[in-house]
Formats: C-alpha cells, sequence, structure tokens
C-alpha cells in the first residue's frame, strides 16, 4: 500500500510506493565499476605531478608538491571573486553580478580512486579540507553560504574523473535553505528543542532505518526518503555548522562516511552519486535550531514531471528496505 | 560574467553563467529522432486496438473505439484512490495512506507520434482532456491538487514510448506549491496585483525573451531560467486555473503550445522533455493572485550537488539567446 510521509525538518511529502518485485539489483549502476581508470593521465590536471595545469593551491597538505589533498580556484567556476554583491534590478526583475567563491577540492593524488575505497585517513584528510575552507571563506563578509559537494559520475553531473568535490560560497541564502531555517526557528520556539536532533533521536528510538552509528554520528536512511538508498549522516550532539566539528570527530566522521559510501559501492555497484554537507549559513554557527549533516544521494530514479511539479517525490524502495540491505552488507575493500 | 537571477513570483535564485564557445547544438539530443518507431505495437496497452490492455476508459474523445484521445486510471499508480486521508503519526513523524487519483492520458491512437508533430487540432483535443479530467476530479472532495505533466523520453522519467500525459492528483498541498502561494499573497497585498500577470507584462515589455505571442497567450524563455531553453507558455489574462479556459482559448493554446514544442523539436532534436501544468488549488480557482502556466524543460542539463544542495541553478545559455534562436527556428512539420 503506498504511503504519503513527511520531513520533519523540512515538511515536505514523499510518496512510498513500493514497486512489487523490484529488487536491489534493478537501482544497481549497469556499466562496470571505475577501477580500471589509468592511475595517471597526462591530460588530468588533477593527478600529481600537473600541478602546473591548475591555479595556484589555496590549500594543500601536506604543504608543496608531497601533497594528499589540494584545493584549487575552480578554473571554469560559475561565479566570480571579484565582481561586487550589490543587487540591481532589470525592470521589475531583482539581479546581481555572479560573485562568489569556487574552488575544487582534490581529494587524492591518484585518478582511479574514490572515497569509498581510500583509506579512512585519506577520507579524513578531505574533510579537513572542507572545514578548512568553509572557515576561511567564511571570513570572507560578503559570502553568506558556503555549499560543499561531491559529484561522482555523469549521472550525478560531472564528467571528471579524477577524484574531486566542489566548494561554492555566495553572497545569497536562497528559499531552498533559508524556509527549514524558518520551520526550524518555529518548531525551536514551540518546542524548545531542535527539529534535526528531535529527529535523529526519533530515527535512533525508531532504530531500523539506522544503516551503522558510532559515539558521535548516526547514518540512516530518513523517514521521508525521496529516493532508494538516500543515506544522511548527523552529527548526534547539537551543532549547527560543520566548521565547528573537531578534530577527533573528523577522524570518526570519515570512518562513518567510508563505511557508507563503501557499503553503496557494494550494493549499487559503484553508483553515481551526489553528497552535499548543509551546513548554517556564516553568523549561524551557534544558533540553537540548525544542525549541520551529510546527504548521499545515489542516482538510481529520475525525478520526472510530477516531481518537479509538485516537490513530492515518488519513491519506489522503502528506507527500512534500503537500510537492512545496507546494514548486511560488507563495505568495499580499499586499496 | 556571470549574473544571479531572482524568480520575481518564486523569489528562486539562479546563476546565468554561459559557458565560453557553447552552441546550441551542444544541448541537443545526440540518438536519432523518435519518428522511426512502428505506427502500431501488438504489445502496447495504450495502442488503437489494445483497448482491452488497460481499465476501462474515464474519458474518450470521441467516445467508443473510434476514440482520438483516451484517458484511463494508471495501472501502475503510485496513489490509490480508494484509501483514507486520515493522517497518522508513526512515533514524531507524520504520514497517511497513499489516497489519489492516477490516470493516464493517451494522446493518440498512434504509437510514434508526439504533440511537436501532431495537427493543432489533435493537440487542442488532449488539453481538453486535461481541462475535463482536471474538473472532475476535482469535485472529489479529499483532492487539493491536480498536478498535469508529460514525460517525454528517458532523461524526462519515462521508458514508454506511446505518446501520453499524466494526472496525479493529491490531497495535500506540498511546500513546494504552497510557499509560492504565500509570497503571491504577499505580493498582493503590497501592490495590489497578481506576481504572475506583472511577470508576463514585464516580459512583454522588455520582449526579448518572447518566444511568440497570440491574442490569449504569450510563450517566452524566462529572465530566472533554470536550464537552457526553459520555455513557459502564460495566459496573458488573468485566470488562476486551467479548469476556467474557455474553448476558444484552447485552440489558441494548441496552437502556440504545439508551436513551441515544434520549434524545440526542431532546435534540439526531439530532445527529452518535460512539461507541467500548474494551476491552484482545488477551490482556489478564483483567487487574484494565482495564474495557471506551463513550464517545458528540455533535459539538457543535469542538476548536481550545488543545485539539490542550495536550490539554486546554474544555467549555461542566457534565456535571451535561447528565445532568439527559437524565434529563428521553423517548428518541425506535422505528419
Amino acid at each position: 500500500m503506498p504511503e504519503f510521509r513527511q520531513n520533519l525538518a523540512t515538511q515536505d511529502w514523499v510518496i512510498l510506493a513500493p514497486e512489487r518485485g523490484k529488487r536491489v539489483s534493478d537501482f544497481a549502476r549497469r556499466e562496470k565499476k571505475r577501477a580500471d581508470l589509468p592511475a595517471y593521465r597526462e591530460d588530468c590536471p588533477f593527478c600529481k605531478g600537473n600541478e602546473e595545469q591548475t591555479e595556484a593551491a589555496v590549500y594543500a597538505r601536506p604543504e608543496g608538491n608531497s601533497w594528499q589533498v589540494r584545493v584549487v580556484p575552480n578554473k571554469f567556476a560559475a561565479l566570480q571573486p571579484q565582481l561586487a554583491t550589490t543587487r540591481t534590478m532589470a525592470g521589475l526583475f531583482l539581479a546581481a553580478k555572479g560573485f562568489g567563491i569556487a574552488e575544487v577540492v582534490i581529494e587524492h593524488p591518484r585518478h582511479n580512486l574514490n572515497p569509498a575505497l581510500m583509506k579512512a585517513g585519506e577520507v579524513a584528510e578531505i574533510l579537513r579540507a572542507y572545514r578548512h575552507r568553509q572557515f576561511e571563506i567564511g571570513k570572507n563578509e560578503k559570502i553568506t553560504l558556503v555549499t560543499t559537494f561531491r559529484n561522482h559520475g555523469p549521472r550525478a553531473g560531472t564528467s571528471l574523473e579524477h577524484p574531486h568535490s566542489q566548494i561554492i560560497a555566495t553572497p545569497i541564502v536562497p528559499p531552498h535553505v533559508r524556509y527549514p531555517m524558518q520551520l526550524a526557528v518555529q518548531y525551536y520556539d514551540k518546542y524548545g528543542t531542535c527539529v534535526y536532533c528531535d529527529m535523529v533521536n526519533e530515527e535512533r528510538r525508531q532504530e531500523e532505518r539506522v544503516v551503522i552509528e558510532t559515539d558521535n554520528f548516526v547514518a540512516f536512511c530518513p523517514f521521508a526518503a525521496r529516493s532508494p538508498f538516500e543515506t544522511r549522516i548527523y552529527p548526534k550532539k547539537h551543532k549547527a555548522s560543520f566548521v565547528l566539528v573537531g578534530n577527533g570527530e573528523i577522524d570518526e566522521l570519515a570512518l562513518i562516511l567510508r563505511d557508507v559510501l563503501g557499503r553503496l559501492y557494494t550494493c549499487l555497484n559503484d553508483p553515481d552519486y551526489n553528497y552535499i554537507i548543509r551546513s548554517a549559513p556564516i553568523g549561524d554557527e551557534d544558533t540553537r535550531h540548525l544542525h549541520w549533516y551529510m546527504v548521499i544521494i545515489p542516482k538510481v530514479a529520475t525525478p520526472a514531471g510530477f516531481e518537479i511539479g509538485s516537490g513530492i517525490y515518488i519513491n519506489t524502495m522503502p528506507p527500512e528496505d534500503c537500510a537492512r540491505k545496507l546494514r548486511e552488507t560488507s563495505p568495499a575493500m580499499g586499496t
């Protein structure tokens, strides 16, 4: 029987409509795994040894040519840092120059790797780069929001093979981010608690959608998942911004992130996916009503006219089934 | 230079970031046109002669076996009409049984056709079917929103070849629909006008994004288009609901819709696309602050982590350029 389910925080609805006889393998990627790529490509600007093909690094650890993780300005940036932020009118319509900061996080010297197959320590270095850049970029007074994300594979919007993530910082907090903040304030004023803390605790209490839990983090397929195998990682303790994550927590987060990505890799045959770190806007780091988290979305479904028109997503595999499957799966082995 | 642009009605932002040297042909579909499909397939439940493979029609014009357009209950419906609408709690989380109405509009007896290639009179019959079903379904007191849409091709979420659209009616008005309504009320209270009327008049005044205009309708690539060749058709006179469109207007709308789809067909090589009719919720048909319209979204871009995370879409071809290209293009010839 199909079911409507509401996301407690955003109040978005999904329709859970399991298709009869649909199996996990129906969602798996059909192409072969990407492990056959070469370890180095002469024409790849992100491969070790080709550093002169990018602009100067804004971050590298360790520094210099022995880098493990390297952050560079995005050569094909959709936004540019030298522009003004003044809003202007084009007749009745509001516009602004495309001010913003766009960076690429080169996650590893090697071309044919991805976080699902890295050592946990390597994943931790990536997360540290995210945190450091978000913090540094946040010092720019014109920036209000930093979005950190990873596109894996063409269905997730990238054709670049070399393992990388992106950071885009904007002078605008858009409605898509602002509306859930307003709802979170209303929830806080009504119940005196952070809606995300309550959601996390309820998911842990109901337990059946939890994939894995550590001291400080929990990964689950959410009650109102928009698509099969959507998985989220939340800090258990209240914390609005990713920049506030401590060093020990980063190591633990790396373990759980690598574990979840490794299970998805095994389960769905190295699926294309997006992951996003959602974190409070600049200046709201200490707020009581927001909560940073990571959302991982394997690209196993195509949003169609109904989803675009109504914003209601039809999900054909219950998160309970996806979580069970992920619990039963062994993470991919690193290389 | 990149630019932020805001949708006057929804207040969503897009980033216009034209890629150097990007040409229209880069957005065109690579596969060959779908005109080579057979006119009839024995295993297609929507082909004329195979009526017994679907449930009984809820609408057919003309009635009986000489139908030109036929509407049937969706055999693989995500929602079911016999369920209750009561909301229930799953712990802290809100849920409801999957009550709703899902129908398929079979647009033509022939298998290998689509609206871009139909006669205008045939397209008018499809639009009449939409209007009639939306009106009839709206009599159900449990229904609050009717979403009518068309998915064309696999990138748009359908693998069914036979020309068809869908109608999904829900007992819920989701935030994605409700938020713009709330903004429209605020705009009306502030300026005393419908924000969509103002937007349409401003697009007509600025003119450069207009593709085609008739007595009662205007088609344009909107100022804050989320992706290349997004095109919208609005009635010029204020009207909140599609059910209120008159018969003469339906004929005129069919002409302009077929014209726009035909231009996209030529320009982008029979692209995959979604179109959606956005119309006021049931009971709000006469409201002063809403305005029905059609949005046509060719699937020429892949939303990635940034779009999912921020709700800000990066559009790589200005709507001004897309509109000019569409104006210069001849619509596909019907068959």
